[in-house]
């Protein structure tokens, strides 16, 4: 049985205040508390690359971990905002941790919801090929192609990095996952010309809408009763779209975790950043996770904490 | 079983030809005959975007199966050359083709031994997440990175794209695969400043050395002798890699398909191209696949056909 054995994870030091782009932005003190959550976003060294944060997150998996470098026989990162688009970033994270040859090495791209769809890639993808020991990574720096002056992306986006040690002898077992997607608006959420363009509004009744349809669906699949799971971790968009979910789906405000008023939204990192938190709690869980965002996409499921 | 059902491809009839630049680049006759292997490129029209190439192959292929859209339950795309870095090409494809919500898009970042990774992948994928039918696609018109007075490129490389349609009625059932990385290497082959470049001997050495080292683990693997095997595909790089590994492995040439003087190497749609021309030999076989290039990175196995 295949699943997630650890979890390290990596924010930059650097951090810009959004209380220092009130007057800038015509925002309220108020708004930023309230509705995006976040008080600072996180910005990575301008000459570290996506690959760069990967390593930096690994060093802290590696401090818990202790691994052996010949055993990783699978590294998969999760990004849209590669070092090259070609050779993909898995292949220079390769290099930068000295692993094997014997190593199966891509990436894929997805956003918000990569976490969630990455986990049951490489877990399926693993147990196929018969591999006992691989490495999820997710590192999507939006700080590469935000646009300072857009206050639409500058206020919400951090950057960051985790890494996930997926193994036969997981700590949190993976049960079902359900998935969709909404091509029809993809250009809600795009990189055009080397910036990021984000229509919030549609994204937001993207995610309001879609993840609490899909969330019957996904306790059904598990045979889990709401009451069953302890903690929902939803992708960190904002307080906004975390909150709104939670009064949609009746969920006791004490079991939806929101913990990114220090460096703000990290794209396909904010699910195992939360995750992490919860590791050194000493108690049996069932978790509901669920990520959403560019594509439009979505990916949702529970995962089970021994 | 998920396996292969049937696969479609599409080349754009645009062709540039070798004989053209033989004094440009100050090479021989003989050398595009005898060592490329390859005396036109395809090239694809500017205004086609990668998803474009997709929905071209998807036609192809429609004729052939009249596939329901609604049954279309996941959706890969392998590119290194997407429409955009965010969001990812399988979501845009997924609104051009009109498919139902219930679909799992992603993308994975591979080069030349993207379709053999993304056949693993796709099966391991549905079969975890119980999907009956899915689409993978290929598709990295380097047409979009190569500098036409590149000799190194420019004489190598086409456009084109594929798609197979993944069920669990399959025409090919999936052996066992094997993968590998050298990223060490990875600078061989990279788009830098949005320009391919390429060491080409690198590559060579790369690919005449790892995959006969490979061989000999993925027969084993599957439990089958060479002689056993009726086609070797092996990704159409040039004819002089493809010569090589066959006289390497001491293959017969009857068995060592190659079939890419008319368009170029295509990147991850070379061996499903293939693949779909012996779809019509009315007899079972058993077909060794291998891609090799980008990362560097490679991937082997058995497919066979019923």
């Amino acid at each position: 049985m295949i699943g997630i054995k650890n979890i390290g994870s990596y924010l930059p030091n650097s951090k810009k205040s959004n209380y220092d782009v009130l007057e800038k932005f015509e925002i309220s003190e108020s708004f930023v508390n309230k509705k995006l959550g976040i008080k600072n976003v996180r910005v990575k060294d301008k000459l570290d690359e996506t690959s760069d944060l990967c390593i930096k997150a690994y060093k802290y998996l590696d401090e818990k971990e202790r691994i052996a470098k010949n055993e990783i026989e699978c590294l998969i990162v999760v990004t849209q905002n590669p070092d090259y688009n070609l050779p993909h970033t898995s292949a220079i994270v390769h290099k930068k941790l000295g692993f094997s040859e014997n190593c199966a090495c891509f990436d894929i791209s997805l956003g918000c919801s990569g976490y969630v769809y990455g986990l049951s890639a490489i877990k399926s993808f693993m147990q196929e090929n018969n591999i006992k020991k691989g490495l999820l990574f997710t590192a999507d720096p939006y700080s590469k192609i935000i646009n300072p002056e857009d206050k639409n992306t500058s206020m919400l986006f951090g950057d960051g990095a985790s890494v996930s040690l997926i193994s036969d002898e997981p700590l949190f077992r993976l049960g079902k996952f359900s998935f969709g997607t909404i091509g029809e608006r993809y250009e809600s959420l795009i990189s055009k010309n080397g910036e990021l363009h984000m229509d919030g509004f549609d994204i937001f009744s993207f995610a309001s809408k879609y993840v609490p349809t899909d969330f019957e669906k996904v306790l059904n699949l598990n045979n889990i009763s709401k009451d069953e799971v302890d903690y929902f971790v939803f992708h960190q968009g904002s307080k906004y779209i975390v909150d709104t979910l939670r009064k949609k789906l009746k969920l006791p405000k004490d079991k939806v975790l929101f913990d990114i008023e220090d460096y703000g939204n990290t794209v396909s990192s904010s699910i195992p950043m939360i995750l992490e938190k919860i590791i050194e709690e000493d108690k049996k869980m069932n978790i509901f996770v669920s990520g959403f965002g560019v594509g439009l996409s979505w990916a949702s499921g529970i995962v089970y904490k021994r």
